[in-house]
């Protein structure tokens, strides 16, 4: 049976975190060319943009004569310390990549940006997204002698770039897109332009920027409001810039490119504070919660938010019903990664760690549990108990999304089908493994009210929402040659240290 | 002129952090007695304390031949990580201490629990608080040819019972108790027993609780919870209780004890899930902002709390006039302690790292920001002009604490008297300074009322609330002789490692 | 002036080594198949071999499915600590490499083995050597769309692996070395072979071993001492060998190749317990000392040798002359790499760390020192300084080596041509330049008499001998290439972490 | 039955080293006085003096006004690195130790400078030997209520000077010194003196040297010839020294002392190139070699010394005999600390991380092995076998010192008396159990003889030499309470960290 099937917690309640069962971005990327000691506003822009991946980070720069690259696992925080990092990395054009990783795989020598020495000479390149038929490219590539540092598929474009038999260096890079399908933003540079792109429907966001004379790219501006820089403008769907000495001039990579822009980054990815397609995502989540409580009203005493991704639509949801919003969970900031494990009789105590219920919002009282998404359900029963055991009469639970159904393809990192609730559960029988008094979701149609739109429109949807939908964008040629029995296995190599 | 003075925002801005100008407590600590691998609880209860002290943790244990050690800087959840700490630290009593302190001293030897070789056996001691004639015993003792190994005023005790001429261990220690003045709690064991002992107006916490068969003493009932054990009753304002394989008995240092708790582990330290003195400290929090609105109303837009210790207080004050409560201010949680240092060139650019404003519920409104305290305003008006830069229209200040004036001597970190702006300004000059269009503090009364009391009786204060009164409960004989030119360099030493 | 002219002891007498003015070998190679653990004995195998290389080490594997990699920076006693290293790299397939490296491009990517997933399947490749038209050919593979992710010449040989168009794996490899230019050893490991290849002039060293059924190869004999392995032969100038299941294969790379192996393994690099072309180094370096003390006496009282290396020519030097060898040098042992830095205070002291003369050997004594060479003569002179502050009535310089006139291009780290002594220099200047009362040097013949040939044959030389000739077996075609204008930027990249 | 009974090389053979098993010096100390940046030219001197102690190192200034400190586990090179440590040890009087120590006692609170805040002011004291009373005058102050804060002998001193009712510094210092018994050197100092002490019997060294108008306290004249500073004279037995300000002060702290250092300082502690006594140790050693060569003469055909410590005596033995010394052991100098674990695997194939046999020297050979002691006699067998594995004809061996036959008690660790071959075996049985062809041994008369003198005195014997002869100087009076079955655990506490 799945995982999905048998929700009870165990074990793993000892180190639990409320926002463990959530799906991840897997990047964040961020660029600027013309300003002096660029690689400390690219840390910086980095640092804004770490809740888009925390696994590893790197930074490269070109100071006129030579690049420079420094990449690490963990976080901006902790490893771009001390001095200031221009001093280490100089220079006028500069790129940063934050990386999250699903697993083993976070070896540095796939930590971006990747740099390679072209005929043309160095390019450095960084990526947040997936592209959807790297393996297929990559296999093609080896048996014509290309060797791979990465298992990452980011060096597929390197490749193509490299191979070209001919053009400018802006040409071979177009060209190389072109073969590539998915959902990514890149961002490049060489050693007198920075570039950026996006994939024919815009799926991963990148922004532009300006500060004083010079040209920021960014996943989000919330990086652009840390250096105080100003939003510009997105780059389209489709679209591939160039920023260089001259300024900044526009290619069109997919001329029958259309917009549609990854509905999570709403619901999750984004910082609250980010503009994302010029709304607030801190509104929309609220919008969200607001919406849920009409969609799915409960006569309850308290709203609570699961901490901390749950609070926006939580607000929201108490401010549609009158009904009191209270931090009901309290989360302990000091857990270190590495805490000790816990033995059998530890366990046994039910210890939790991470968290704990605020007791005297919750004994006697009827409560609703507001998050931002359902996703395998496993933590959410964990929470529903928590609350049980501190007293609660009844527990009543929000999902601010609607079901979550289908895997993502394009960058992000969630479980497989077989795992996701309600992929494989209908709502009575999720709300008997929740163990909850009542259970309701956000519909589609209401996550679209939320984002300001009347209706999807499913011939065109303006978003890619494929993982409530299952509508997907694009063709997903490497799941299903695999599907069909071709092995994936990117690489021989375990590589300790 | 003070630093009050001039409390300009500067170069400081780019690290600056909402909760950096509070008051802090000095230490947590936890015991347990008759329980097998009792230091894996104790890593587990001060975990749960480790908001009450991140600058070093230790802990110590028996194991009937042996007593084991083992003392960190940094936090608990950083060292005592991987194996079971009761692999290291085996044996069924156990106590341990979290510390945060002020300056340079943190060096090993400080951090506690302190250990000794007395001559009746091993003796390990933690102390919470501040004995206010330490320094006048210790010098006494350094004549007489007492060797100190720390500069902890903790080891006065241990010196004390040493030198004790008779009686039975538990003798010597209320002994030694009765000749030290202050605020403390003190946790400690011997091969046979753990101790606790309270001051004798109860001013730091300390409070017994139970799990199976086994005692626990603990600063805090979130330890408590931590570990699933029961709050039995706190320790008496100056009770002695033992602990050991017969159970529990009392014993009383201070015949004429009163109890009178420090108010601010209601205002700041406590977490806010614990019980403290019987009450929510979450509640007495809401309690405190519904009280606040109700002495200084505003007319404005947005409640945003300053976070995250002003979060209880904001709701109150949202919930008592109906003015939407909103996350107006996001702090980024990837911030490590040695991020890069800002050049000129981005200080310059007003960068701040550790959060930042949103926009979206700012934007053009009438804000106002709800903080737990000022302490010397300087962070407070760092963020006035973070909000307004974000297009606040008026920008209106509450504070949920009276003004305080008077420095603590029991155990609290807090700037000197010429810092706190209460202390030299009144509310129409620190209105100014904070650049505010309204400021307002909470009264005593209000705070009291709060508490549940319907007035603060004048004679015999229901709590220790100097801070705001200036009525300390206890002599303070070491700072009147300081203040009268005797020096109190308590080390010729500084040690490097 | 080149820095020849002045070698002045300056402030480096602080850290002076009387062994740091030495000509280096670049690497060690090891490789093991068909024993379980494989790993383990290449990480004993490299220990041995580590004095030719300390700057990195690394270590591959195949356990049947998959390759296993660590590289590290720094000695394999360092690294390889703690549990067996099999259990992190498991498989009966393993090779291992040292690297010595002459400057800031001893990056975790350049160190070796080179891992690279193939068409064919992964491919392990380690090399001690230089190949001396390795620019050359790296550019037209660049020109071709081969992206490199090292700067070492090794790389070289993988890409034209991969671009090979047709073959067995066995043809392709041997149709690479066939390609390249130089003095080399490799060892290469695929998935169910492990590979041999050494230059056709047998430049660089490569021995075949037995281990029970196991065959091994490595750069010396005394791995296999180490390892408890019997030697069995070299591999022969120009051979390649394949071991797998079945046994050893030998496959000639090159028809005419001519065995001349390098006379620095006998000279330097060699461990004085390793068998190199059937001679004992040990025995060798003593004939030197004995043919030395023939070809250039001295009326001394004493024979002191430069430690360490200088010992064993002086034994044979002091045999053959029946004067007292002393040790009149003592080395401290425990200088780590760091120590503090010298104020000018302690350099005016004239203080060295890491030896100190022993002076009840020296004073009033006639001193005779004897090194195994003299490369820039700076160290020369410090020594000689030492040695006459200490009291000698005397000092005469011997080295064991002819005048080192030529610069090496086949993997051994040496100065610039301008920067050798001998190059600059005639006897009486260099007398002069090393203050001695007399100086001499082996001559050529006097080496080939040492190695046991009756005479050097002009035309056949039986050693690769350029050093002290001049007579280079090779075309050097980066080399020439370079001299005439074309610049050999290997990589535009700084790689700081 | 005890472990001498049987010698068999076993799974330590792995890491075994041919100095394993020695017996150790447990420290060395340094002081200077009037010298700017005074610590930096202690972390100097101690460097010299690291052979003396490998454990633990620390060093103490004074920058008149504060005391400073620093202690280290570890090697001086390794502690004290990168800028000079008078930056973090400002001032002009400076003392330091290095510290060997046999097991688990090594925490930081043992290693020396111990520093204490006295009634006077600020005092460190480090020290080398042993007291033999130190735990039973401890046992006494515990009792009057002192606090140890360490386990060493040292800390006794301190508190006895603590605790001496009346007094110049100076005399309590005497006072203190008078108490204890033992072999000891001290060296001490406070804010304005450098002290120096010496045990009646002169036991363990202590040398005044001169640097400049600067007074230098050293355990060994290398110290001095570090950092270019002149040998004065011995501190005499008995003596006590001040040095301050008005130069340096003589106090006789035993009027009937009467010089008797010991022996071992010139058979293995003291580096070769120190004058001990007036003596070269170099010589000393070589004439030892001399001696033993007319007393146990043997038919060879080489001379090999176990390495390092068996060279003098190795090459006095040649040159007496005629007999070609060679390097037949060669040392790897790589090995780190903590190198891989053996399994099974590698120590069946009788693998030797440390060193190996230099088979062209050996093979064939009757060799005569040197060495400057046989303590234990496991490492001697583990030697003779690998000789003869390869391929000796015969193997003699020869101690350049007497037989063990009795425990040190003043500062040396060796072992336990049942693991001493020569108390328990006679000559016959010690050349079967070490497997040789012939064994000898030095006599006492002829260490004597090596020493300068015409005999030993009996009656008033020149030097300590009681492990030879049983003959200690002094009482034992912890050591006899201890046979009589008084406990004598110095502490309940083990610390983890």
């Amino acid at each position: 049976m799945t995982e999905a099937s048998s929700p009870h917690p165990d074990s793993d309640d000892f180190m639990f975190d409320p926002n463990e069962d959530k799906i991840r971005e897997e990047c964040g990327v961020f660029g600027i060319f013309g300003m002096d000691n660029a690689a400390s506003l690219t840390a910086l822009g980095l640092h804004a943009l770490q809740h888009r991946g925390q696994e590893a980070c790197g930074i490269a720069s070109f100071d006129g004569a030579k690049f420079h690259s420094e990449r690490h696992l963990g976080l901006v925080g902790d490893n771009f310390t001390g001095a200031d990092p221009s001093e280490r990395l100089p220079g006028h054009i500069s790129i940063g990549h934050n990386r999250y990783s699903t697993a083993g795989q976070t070896v540095l020598r796939n930590v971006q940006p990747l740099f390679s020495e072209l005929h043309m000479g160095g390019f450095a390149l960084a990526h947040n997204g997936h592209i959807t038929n790297a393996y297929t490219i990559r296999e093609q590539l080896v048996e014509k002698g290309a060797l791979f540092q990465s298992t990452s598929d980011t060096e597929v474009v390197i490749h193509l770039i490299a191979r070209a038999k001919k053009g400018e260096f802006i040409d071979r890079f177009v060209n190389a897109i072109r073969q590539v399908d998915g959902g990514y933003a890149f961002i490049g540079m060489t050693k007198d332009m920075l570039l950026g792109a996006r994939d024919r429907f815009g799926i991963r966001p990148l922004l532009i920027g300006r500060l004083g004379d010079s040209y920021i790219l960014a996943s989000e501006t919330c990086a652009f409001d840390m250096i105080g820089a100003t939003f510009i403008r997105e780059v389209e769907a489709g679209e591939v810039v160039v920023i260089n000495a001259d300024g900044i001039r526009s290619f069109t990579a997919f001329p029958n490119a259309k917009s549609r822009p990854c509905i999570f980054e709403f619901v999750y990815f984004a910082r609250p504070d980010s503009i994302v397609s010029g709304k607030s995502v801190y509104e929309v989540r609220k919008r969200m919660g607001h919406r849920l409580a009409q969609e799915t009203p409960a006569d309850v005493d308290v709203i609570i938010p699961v901490p901390d991704s749950g609070v926006p639509a939580a607000l929201g949801f108490a401010q549609e019903t009158g009904v009191p919003f209270e931090l009901g969970i309290i989360r302990n900031h000091y857990v270190g990664r590495t805490f000790i494990q816990p033995t059998q009789q530890i366990r046994d105590m039910g210890v939790r760690l991470k968290h704990s219920a605020n007791r005297s919002m919750i004994e006697g009282k009827r409560v609703l549990l507001v998050d931002d998404s359902i996703v395998r359900g496993t933590t959410s029963t964990k929470i529903v108990r928590m609350i049980k055991a501190a007293g609660a009469k009844e527990v009543h639970f929000r999902s601010a999304s609607p079901p979550i159904k289908h895997p993502d393809h394009y960058g992000i990192d969630m479980p497989s089908k077989d795992k996701l609730i309600a992929a494989n559960y209908d709502l009575k029988a999720m709300t008997e493994m929740l163990e909850v008094d009542s259970l309701g979701f956000l519909s589609v149609e209401g996550l679209y009210w939320a984002m300001g739109e009347t209706e999807r429109l499913a011939d065109e949807p303006q978003f890619t929402d494929h993982c409530f939908t299952g509508d997907y964008p694009t063709p997903l040629i490497d799941r299903d040659r695999d599907a069909s029995g071709v092995s994936k296995q990117l690489s021989f190599l375990v590589e300790v240290a």
